[in-house]
């Protein structure tokens, strides 16, 4: 059998293989590999600054004294000392746990799976951030659930359009389950949830019954090198808190957690050992002892410094670079910046005219599943050097003007995206009773 | 909130978590864990003959040299080197295979839930054998499929029973989608499935437009060297077949795979990045280098010898202690036997009893989703050495005899088990047209 032949499973697939296709920015992950094209698109911590000879020394210690334990089966829950541990680093962000409470999964992804998984029939919806991460909704989508985007604006979700999205479902007789929020440092947007909405937010949820899902990748690359309190601190009952070692040490591991109220939680263990058995012992041993020996702030410190040195580099050539009628966010931490082109411009049609350019980004409508994003993209700054950022973003302005050159050209025919509400959107105030935000222009 | 308190979420939970229960070797791994019990019930197998030094120095390097792509994201389709190697190991079982129609996973577990995961709607059914794995079992629980159980007997699945439960689930309007199967040294049955009945059963199969799982954990240990030749291997285009490191190498790496037809290759990458992003890079390299660099088939003959040893051990002592009317299997390899115990004795009842007198197995129910394996169970000769599997077996012995006793004094008013058919089963020939099987009698 070959890729060409006729697919004899066709009829064969469940439903809900009908919601899984290749994402863009997968696609674009070939792309990014040609050394000559700035890549823009992907999301790849940097890693060069972790202390590569001492990790070697301790993992060949690791198995060395305990290989037969690190490499056998485990718990399905995790390890305890690294549960215990990953207590102390939740406890920079102000939240109050027992180890019991967190289960260790591969990757804050697979946290995210076991959490769609437990809460969502096919039909329910999950309100999800206007743009919102990649990752999250194809995992919404595998278990047919219905994403409803709400808006956000430079303070992040806005309250009120949580509240209007929240009666519009139930005016359509839709039910909610999960508010999925990433409230430091956004993938994609780059924005950072105001406390006061934070409050607000756990608010409106816990009158609605509806569980706030709170992904935290990002929360200690505050480029200030402060930490916001998390949702979960002050809610300790109606808040899924995901983390991750992936941002902080190494994503190469696949080590996440999920910390549930404990009924949750034991559904959530249940779940973990159905998919995986355990997560890998010998991960996250090698964790645990990273924690345990290294100086693992300053190491995130030093994180938090290259990413502030490239979020300016980047910031610096989009003010030098980009055409009028540009927008974008200012990150404060995080990997990401959100733009948006000029009015009418496709960002998902001038890819590749971008990538002969030799600079490649993700286009906005990979974090929607409404269509949104027409006019966005997605710029990270974690990966390339800042030289390398700088020379991006000028190849992606010349794309740009290019482009808005042969659009005044040619007008409304080319056909323009859709338009985009929320952040950074297009036509703001698209969402009803909400004020229009105010995105920062070149 | 507290274990003890509500569970606020009880209505919010989708449908399937009703399927999602701690199951029986769950809650024996704490008991297994207390020194003075003989722990005839977990599958952890014996590592202790691993080169762990030499492995360490190797991941030390791996490390040293290569850190910052090991500890990088990657494919979520796994690296090609390893993905190379895999093939070359699956054609020591007459498997013809191209890297690119190979999905590394989180061990074999991940690949069975994603096979699951795109093949199965809510209501399909699965045909498994009677026993069949636990762990796959709960994989198919928690997407709400329904399982059927086929009667096997010493030379594995009947292929007259595949069917008979193919025509009744057509009578019922069912559709099956799968037939799972552990060809070769069965958890639990502990036997292999005849030539002649492999390619017998993949022409059912073909014939009635259902495709074959095969799952293979434990093809290289059997106890005379010889492989099994896989069903994949006459059947490349309806047969999905699953390995794993676990056995043959070390299972706190979690890494197996799945080789599948084009087509459905491609939806189970699409499942494996939304579930995980991708399996660990660093623990593929880890074993990408071993399979490269170390005498690895010298390895899996030394993984041979310690349980050829130990199955040895768990026989004489079985034929040594066991009473009259107790059966087993004869395994040729792999790490289980099936023990059905005399007529009436309910091995779950007796568990707790067996416990006190410091042995442990895991009772024959946890093996099916219909009730039967009331009088049966799973005894493992894989991790504890031949004395203890002796010492064991004498316990469980004295455990079953002194139940016989009481069953004998006070007969039927005790309440036996669910009569179990199939191998080793108490009342043979339950599945109408299939003779009794010919079980093992001490």
């Amino acid at each position: 059998m070959t890729g060409n032949s006729l697919d004899p499973y066709v009829a064969a697939y469940a439903r809900r293989t009908t919601g899984m296709r290749a994402s863009a920015i997968r696609a674009l992950f070939a792309v990014a590999s040609r050394p000559e094209v700035v890549s823009l698109a992907g999301g790849m911590p940097y890693l060069q600054s972790l202390p590569l000879k001492e990790i070697a020394a301790q993992v060949e210690r690791l198995i060395s004294d305990e290989g037969s334990v690190a490499l056998q089966y485990g718990s399905g829950q995790g390890i305890e000392p690294l549960r215990e541990q990953i207590c102390e680093i939740m406890a920079l962000e102000g939240i109050v746990a027992e180890p019991d409470d967190v289960v260790v999964t591969v990757g804050s992804q697979m946290a995210l799976d076991l959490v769609t998984k437990i809460f969502c029939d096919p039909g329910d919806v999950i309100l999800a951030e206007a743009p919102s991460y990649v990752g999250a909704l194809s995992v919404f989508s595998a278990y047919q659930t219905e994403v409803v985007h709400v808006a956000m604006d430079d303070s992040g979700l806005i309250p009120e359009a949580v509240e209007e999205a929240i009666a519009g479902c139930a005016a359509r007789g839709q039910r909610v389950k999960l508010l999925y929020t990433i409230p430091n440092f956004h993938n994609p947007a780059g924005v950072t949830l105001s406390a006061e909405r934070r409050a607000r937010i756990a608010e409106i949820c816990r009158s609605a019954g509806i569980a706030v899902l709170e992904d935290n990748p990002y929360g200690l690359l505050g480029f200030d090198g402060a930490t916001h309190r998390a949702i979960r601190a002050d809610d300790a009952d109606n808040v899924i808190y995901l983390g991750s070692f992936s941002k902080t040490f190494a994503p190469g591991l696949r080590i996440g957690w999920v910390l549930a109220p404990h009924a949750a939680r034991e559904k959530l263990v249940l779940a973990n050992e159905a998919a995986t058995l355990n997560p890998p012992v010998f991960n996250q041993m090698m964790i645990s002892r990273y924690l345990a020996s290294f100086d693992w702030k300053s190491q995130i410190k030093a994180y938090r410094q290259t990413y502030a040195e490239r979020r300016d580099a980047m910031l610096g050539a989009l003010s030098t670079h980009m055409p009028d009628g540009t927008r974008w966010t200012v990150p404060q931490g995080g990997f990401y910046v959100w733009l948006t082109a000029p009015t009418g411009l496709d960002t998902s049609a001038m890819l590749p005219r971008a990538v002969t350019a030799r600079v490649a980004y993700v286009p906005g409508t990979a974090f929607f599943t409404d269509g949104q994003g027409g006019s966005q993209m997605r710029l990270s700054f974690c990966f390339p050097t800042p030289d390398r950022i700088v020379e991006g973003v000028r190849r992606l302005g010349s794309v740009i003007d290019a482009e808005r050159e042969v659009h005044a050209t040619f007008g409304s025919g080319m056909g323009g995206p859709r338009a985009a509400g929320g952040i950074g959107g297009a036509t703001p105030g698209v969402i009803a009773g909400v004020d229009a935000p105010s995105p920062n222009t070149a």
